[in-house]
């Protein structure tokens, strides 16, 4: 338990059901040592990519600001606001925007396109715009990302016919700072813009313009978003294993890795935390996932899916292990007793439902550990909130960094996602 | 290419990206049949409950006639349908009804509750509903399955707040015939019911009023729905691989599985089928996780995930293969020429969305196999109604039935999921 600077902050990891124990990951301190030597000091394999690492420290007030009035600028013009972007244009704001606020619509309601091919999805939403007044955040360093490209001139199609020569003042673009052909359309139709750094892949920039201008839109607060990363990498810097938790995950996974398991599980008890789960998913599968390495992430939505792949984990291929998102909030829903009690739940009547989750994922746990055999290494957090979330993103980021130089790989480029591109757009050119 | 009834249906394997094909399964059609001979002579291990194989056929006429009256009633009186279920009670019709529907609301909105134990979402669907005229369904064998009994709970005491003496009107209880704590308030409270057959589990329900009735109320064709299932019985009935898709997608997984893969990916293109993956995910996990047994159940829902798991499956881990829905629609939706052409898209304008689509799964298929060395093995169907959804769902359940067979687990029981009941029971009374 940490109190920092006024913040209730709770995050610390939990190997009670785990196999192994922190002290068995000492082996790896002096490893992860000279690998976080060799990342600051520019060192390391991808060191053109590591602009993430201090850009929460070094950036401006004045950004913050900037995106803070035009997020209120937005809401005020705005029943919809549409976040055109895939992959890491939209995984991370998406993640904090359904953490905080749920799935319910407050003053404004977030849509996200430009993420698939699909004609339905893509209609149906052109559709749903046309009598709703909205503005657009196109995301993409380089503009020519095919999805995202294409849905942005649907939507400015739409925008001209709603709103005439007005169209450009409802469009965001986040780009690169002078090239590509969105930093182009940004000039010359006259968008307001924000830059991506060049030195800031798309999984490890929700930190940026990229993911603070969706997220400040959404009402949440990014000053303390931003202030949790900061937190996060203050407390990183530690290199004692026993009191830096990144290196306790980095080297945790690695281990299982080593130990010949093929999946790792990222389990959260929240439909909410759902997106948290999928940019995890890139995060990891993207950063590892090349020469034949890696552990293939996947999710799981828990009690949920313990009514669907709960059998699988208990007693099926062992193929496995958890890392769980747990939230230690105890919430105040509980029902009311009732005389017939035919349902026989008045037993519970004196706890909430948040404190059932609890329960559950403890039970869980012990069933999935002690009779099934399947670790669970566990973050908590003492509750779902703006610095907590930062706190926690940033610190995955950091993980995954240390992680994949574990494996002998560079977190930071993808390879593999070319070729899909390539032999798609032969067909397309045909 | 078959011409059915009417009804344009095509539904094909596609082996173009596989490094088996049809002739490499013939060695396993001699066990499968006798797989298959069991199971018709209720010879085979479960066979309490393998009543799900002749339902459709057996549906009475007035069954489906209440349900569609039902359906009727409650979208005149309600503007949101409350499903209160989890795992099969729930999955099946969800998925019918996003591939179908898509996620916009059309007369009526379906929520989905009585499926966590998050109390955030829980108060936040409750309060939504606070002023909305609503109706539930409540799904439950026993009733005492306890996220699906607390939500009801929670939503009784919502509609008794709201109706007073006429709530019990708005509930619609589908549960056991005679027994179980649902069944009793049914009777004791008047609440409209259906009937969960005794020989029929949860993952294997979709064609029971299970799934028709929420299936119905959001305004689907159940009988088109049901003609579907009625056909692929009619066609699976085939005993020559070559021409049986059932025979031959449960031989291609255990093949896979046989050779050491450990992960088997759902892949979609549209993502109003993410829940077709869910059902899938339940259907196979549950079905045969057991005994230390059976491939990981994932998922993907592509282009959107490319740009996110699409790195670690060209060049990760070689520890999956793919299991793809290919939906052969080309659609209408197009971009029109512009002048500027700043985003270098005008090459794309006489083609649609729908074609770029299947011209990006055709490039995907062809640089994850060629590339990357992962199979894909192709479900192909021409468009997404009621009749070709109930056909693959059948197919996938009756391939479901052999494909455990051949690992020689039981299809149909679940005693993994009970571990994680106990413990969580056992903290709960404390």
């Amino acid at each position: 338990m940490m109190q920092k600077k006024g913040w209730v902050l709770m995050i610390k990891v939990n190997y009670e059901y785990c196999d192994k124990n922190v002290s068995d990951l000492k082996m790896f301190e002096k490893e992860i040592k000279t690998i976080v030597d060799d990342f600051k000091n520019k060192k390391c394999v991808g060191n053109d990519f590591i602009g993430w690492y201090d850009y929460p420290i070094n950036l401006k007030k004045e950004i913050i600001s900037k995106i803070n009035s035009d997020a209120e600028n937005i809401r005020q013009k705005s029943d919809v606001f549409v976040v055109c972007g895939i992959g890491g244009s939209y995984l991370g704001s998406r993640a904090v925007i359904e953490a905080i606020n749920g799935f319910r619509k407050g003053d404004i309601e977030i849509i996200y396109l430009g993420n698939t091919f699909d004609e339905r999805y893509t209609g149906d939403i052109l559709k749903y715009l046309e009598d709703k007044d909205f503005c657009v955040n196109v995301i993409s360093k380089s503009g020519t990302t095919l999805e995202t490209a294409y849905a942005f001139r649907l939507l400015k199609e739409l925008l001209k016919k709603k709103y005439g020569k007005e169209y450009s003042k409802r469009i965001y673009a986040t780009t690169d700072e002078v090239s590509g052909c969105l930093r182009q359309m940004a000039n010359e139709d006259g968008y307001t813009s924000y830059v991506i750094p060049r030195n800031v892949g798309g999984r490890y920039s929700v930190f940026t313009p990229v993911g603070l201008l969706p997220i400040a839109v959404a009402g949440i607060d990014i000053s303390k978003f931003v202030e949790g990363a900061i937190e996060a990498h203050e407390d990183l810097k530690n290199d004692k294993i026993e009191e830096n938790i990144a290196y306790q995950y980095a080297s945790y996974r690695y281990m299982k890795y080593l130990n010949g398991e093929k999946v790792e599980l990222f389990v959260t008890y929240s439909p909410y935390l759902n997106m948290i789960a999928e940019w995890w998913k890139q995060l990891f599968g993207e950063s590892e996932g090349k020469e034949g390495k890696g552990l293939f992430p996947a999710s799981v939505n828990f009690s949920t899916d313990l009514h669907s792949l709960g059998q699988f984990i208990q007693q099926g291929s062992k193929v496995l292990f958890m890392t769980q998102l747990k939230v230690l909030e105890k919430g105040h829903l509980s029902i009311v007793q009732s005389e017939e009690n035919l349902d026989n739940l008045n037993y519970l009547s004196d706890i909430t439902l948040g404190e059932i989750n609890l329960r559950a994922q403890e039970g869980t746990n012990k069933a999935h550990y002690e009779i099934g055999g399947v670790d669970n290494f566990t973050f908590e957090i003492d509750s779902i909130n703006e610095f907590n979330i930062g706190y926690l993103l940033y610190t995955y980021m950091y993980s995954c960094m240390i992680s994949a130089n574990l494996l002998r790989v560079n977190p930071f480029d993808q390879p593999g996602v070319e070729f899909y591109k390539q032999e798609m757009k032969k067909l397309l050119k045909k």
